[in-house]
C-alpha cells in the first residue's frame, strides 16, 4: 500500500469510527452472540492472495460488530469503565504511525522524555507528593495494566527484603505480604507469579465500609513476626473493585513504615478523581507509599492500555529490573544521564503510549478533566438518591465516588435474574458482585459520553424490569 | 470533540502519517538530540484550559520528531526490526476506535474469537504441529512481548514442576532452568521474576555457530540431578539476538522430553521466516516443544505490540493463571464453552490486538508475506557476499536468514568508531554485539520498505567511512 492509498483508506476508517460513535446507542451494549458464533463466521484458513481494505471493513461490520460489547456506549455501566476519547484515539494513531519502539532512551529519546514529562504533569495534577516526581528521587512509568504494576511493586519489595539475584535459600519462604479481603485479584496473582506463594499472603478482614481494618493488619504482622516470618509488602486500595471502598491509607502507611514493608497503593479506577482537589482527602497517606498506580485507561479518557505507576525511589525499581546485554549498550545509557524505561518494568519492548496521554491532557486541560469527572460523580450521587427513594431497592454502601452498589430487596436470585434481564435487552449493561454473601448490583458511571438521560433510562429500565419479574 | 470534528482532525492526522512516510528518508535515522533536550522543550506544567489538535500536531513536528529514532525508515538496520505497514496501522486504528477491553469472552466475544481464529491461521501458515492449534489441545494467545511469553512459559513450567499455589518449601529452591550463553536477556529476567533465582539458571555453552551445545546440556542436567536439583525448564532459541544462531531444537526437545522439562522456543524475530516452507527445517523439533513464541511486531509488518505465544496444552497454562473473583463471573465462563484469555497471561485487561494482525494477513495474503520475507533474506545474503568480497572486512558468521554479522579487520575499537561515525551521519543506523570477545557489527534487514538501494547505500557508506577513519 502506498502513502497515497493510505490517505484514501485511512480517511474511510476515520469516517467509519465517526459513524460508529454516531450510531453507538443503536447496538445492544452487551453482545448477544453465542459462544463460537463469530469464529464459525470466519474462514478456517488464511487467504493466499491479498484482499482489499473494503473487504475487511465489510467484515468488521458484518462479522465483528455483532460480537462487540460496546465499552464506549454511554449505556455501559459494567465492571469499571475503560473509556476513551477522540483526542486519545488520534494520539494513539500517531503512535501507530511512527511505530517507534522506545525500550531505551536511545531508541527514541522523545518517547522516553515525553513520558517523563507527562507523568510529572500528572503527579502535579493529582497533588502527588514531590518525591514521586522524576525531578526528585522517584518518577513515573507507563505500564500496561494495574496487574503489571502490582507485580512490579511486589518484585521491587522482594528485592528490598532479600536479594533479587539470589535464590534466597531459607529467606524467601519467610516473606509475607498483606492485602485486604477486598483487594483486586491481580495482587494474589502477582504474589503467586513472584514465587511468594499464596500461603504467604495474609488476607486482612474489612470493616463495615469494606475497607481494610488497620488494627487487624497490625495484629497479624505481630503474630507473623513472632512465628519467624518477615513482613515485606502491604497493598492498599484507593477504591476497591467490588464496592469502591477506601482503605485507611494513612494508618496502613504508618504501619508499613514502622515494619519496613513496601507500601503499594492501587488506585486503578478511582485515582482519576484525584484531579479534583475536593476528593484528595481519600489519598491521605500517599506520602508514606513506596509506589502508587492508577489507570488513565479506565476513567481518564485515554484508550487502553495506559496504567501509570509511580515510585518514591526509582533506584529500587531500576536495581530490580536492570540487565544490560552487549547488544543494548550505547553511549547515552553508559553516561547515566538518561532513563531507560525497560529497566522500570517486566517487558523490554515499549510502545509510545505517552502521546495519547499528552493529547488527552492538552485537549481537555486540567479544568476540562475536572468538569467531566465531577459530572460522573454527580450522576452517581443522583442515582444513589433515586435508589434510596425507591421502596423495593436498597443502597448497599454510600458511594464515595462514581460506583453505586445497590440491590433489590427480593434476594440474591432475584437480583441476578433482574441484572440478566436488563442486560439481555441490550439497552444497558451493568454487572454484579457479592458482599457479605449478598448479590449486589454495581452501576459504574464513567463512560466519556454518559449523560443524565442515560443513567435515568437505565434506572427506569431496572425498575420496570423488576416489576415485571416480581 | 464531536464525531464531526473527529472526521476533520482524524483526516489531518491520516495525511500527517502519509506525509511522514513520504519524507521519512529525509530525517536522520538515529535521533541526534542530547539527553534532556526534548524534556526541556516541553512546558513544566500541564495546561489548565484545553488546546487545539493543530497545536499538538505542530508540537509533534517541532518538538517530538527531532527526538525520534525512525524505526520505520528503510535505512533502519539496528537491533531487530519493529516494522509496521499501512494495513496494520488501519487495523490498530479500528481497535483504538472500538475501545473494547477483551479480558474475558463476555466483554467482547469477537475480540476473543477473532484472536483464536487468526492464531490458528498463523499456526497453519507456519507449518506448526496440529497440537498447537485451538482445535486440538493447545492454542495461541497474543502477548505484548517475547519477554512476557518467556515469563509465562516459565510460570507454567514452575506450575508443572511444583505447585503454583503453594510456597513449595524445599522444592522451589531445587528447580533449575537451562538456557544458552546466547539466549536473550529476557529469559534471565523472567527466571528472576519467577523467584527461581539466577543461581538456579544454568547457562550452557555454545558451538562455533553460537548455537547451544546439546551434549553440554545433557551433561549439566545429569550433574544437577546427581546434586539433588530438579531440572524443570529449557529455553531454546530460533535465531538468537546477537548473531541469529539456531539452537538444535530437535536434540534439545528430545532431552527436554526425557527429563520432563518444559521446552520453550523463542523465535521472536526469525519465526516470521517460517511462513516460507524452505526455512522450516530450522524449526525441526518444534513438535517436542511445550510453548513457542514469535513477534509479528518485529518482522511481520504488524505494529508493536504483538507477540504470538502458543502452547501445546492450554490446560497447563490456564491452571497456572486462572483466578475468578465474583465480579468477573458470568454465564459464558461458567459454561466452559469459551476461552477467557486473561487466564492465559499475566495481565487482566486486553486490547483488541488481533484486528491489526487480521488486516495484515488479509492485505498481503500468505503469498505477499512470503514475497517480502524472501526479499529481505535475499538482500541479506547479497550484503553478506559484498562483505566477503571486501578486503578489509570479514563475515563473522554465515547468516541463516536476514541478520548479517560482520566486522572490519582493524579490531574492536575501530569497529565501534566506524559504527558510531556511520550512525552519526543520520543516513543509516545499525548496532553491534560482542561474540567471543570481538565487537561485531549487525546489519538487520527487515524494515517494510527496505530495498536493494538502501542496503547498497549503507554498504558504500560503511566502506567510505572506514577508509576515512583508517
Amino acid at each position: 500500500m502506498s502513502p497515497e492509498q493510505f490517505r484514501i483508506e485511512g480517511k474511510k476508517i476515520i469516517d467509519w469510527i465517526a459513524d460508529y460513535y454516531e450510531n453507538i446507542e443503536k447496538y445492544p451494549v452487551l453482545s448477544q452472540v453465542k459462544p463460537g458464533e463469530i469464529k464459525a463466521s470466519l474462514p478456517k484458513s488464511p487467504p493466499q492472495k491479498g484482499e482489499s481494505i473494503d473487504n475487511m471493513i465489510r467484515d468488521v461490520d458484518e462479522k465483528i460488530i455483532p460480537g462487540i460489547t460496546h465499552w464506549q456506549s454511554p449505556n455501559f455501566f459494567a465492571f469499571f469503565p475503560a473509556n476513551t476519547s477522540f483526542p486519545s484515539i488520534l494520539g494513539d494513531l500517531i503512535s501507530s504511525g511512527l511505530g517507534v519502539q522506545g525500550m531505551i532512551w536511545a531508541t527514541s529519546p522523545a518517547a522516553t522524555e515525553l513520558e517523563t514529562r507527562v507523568l510529572d504533569w500528572l503527579a502535579e495534577m493529582m497533588g502527588m507528593p514531590e518525591n514521586f516526581k522524576s525531578t526528585s528521587s522517584g518518577g513515573g512509568v507507563i505500564q500496561d495494566t494495574a496487574s503489571t504494576s502490582a507485580l512490579t511493586a511486589i518484585l521491587a519489595a522482594r528485592e528490598r527484603a532479600t536479594n533479587f539475584e539470589a535464590n534466597q535459600k531459607g529467606v524467601r519462604q519467610k516473606l509475607v505480604a498483606y492485602i485486604s479481603s477486598q483487594t483486586h485479584s491481580s495482587l494474589e496473582k502477582a504474589i503467586k507469579i513472584a514465587g511468594i506463594g499464596k500461603e504467604n499472603l495474609q488476607v486482612i478482614d474489612v470493616d463495615e465500609t469494606f475497607a481494610m481494618r488497620s488494627d487487624l493488619l497490625s495484629e497479624q504482622i505481630q503474630k507473623d513476626k513472632k512465628a519467624g516470618f518477615i513482613p515485606f509488602f502491604i497493598g492498599g486500595t484507593l477504591g476497591t473493585t467490588s464496592s469502591n471502598a477506601m482503605d485507611p491509607l494513612q494508618k496502613i502507611g504508618e504501619i508499613a513504615q514502622k515494619e519496613n514493608c513496601w507500601f503499594h497503593i492501587d488506585a486503578a479506577m478511582s485515582g482519576t478523581a484525584m484531579i479534583c482537589p475536593e476528593f484528595r482527602h481519600l489519598m491521605k497517606g500517599v506520602e508514606l507509599a513506596d509506589s502508587y498506580c492508577f489507570n488513565p485507561h479506565k476513567w481518564m479518557f485515554t484508550n487502553f492500555d495506559c496504567d501509570v505507576f509511580w515510585v518514591a525511589n526509582r533506584n529500587e525499581l531500576i536495581n530490580t529490573f536492570s540487565i544490560l546485554p552487549e547488544y543494548l549498550k550505547n553511549k547515552a545509557t553508559e553516561s547515566g544521564a538518561v532513563f531507560d524505561y525497560r529497566d522500570w518494568h517486566v517487558q523490554l519492548g515499549r510502545r509510545f503510549r505517552s502521546l495519547k496521554l499528552w493529547f488527552v491532557i492538552r485537549h481537555y486541560g486540567v479544568e476540562g478533566l475536572q468538569f467531566h469527572i465531577r459530572k460522573h460523580i454527580e450522576l452517581s450521587q443522583k442515582f444513589a438518591q433515586w435508589v434510596k427513594d425507591a421502596e423495593d431497592f436498597e443502597l448497599f454502601v454510600k458511594p464515595p465516588l462514581n460506583l453505586v452498589c445497590f440491590r433489590h430487596k427480593a434476594g440474591n436470585d432475584f437480583n441476578m435474574k433482574l441484572m440478566n434481564a436488563v442486560n439481555e435487552t441490550g439497552k444497558s449493561f451493568f454487572t454484579h458482585t457479592k458482599l457479605n454473601g449478598k448479590v449486589v448490583l454495581r452501576l459504574s458511571i464513567g463512560q466519556t459520553h454518559t449523560e443524565e438521560k442515560h443513567v435515568k433510562q437505565t434506572w427506569e429500565l431496572i425498575q420496570e424490569t423488576a416489576k415485571k419479574l416480581s
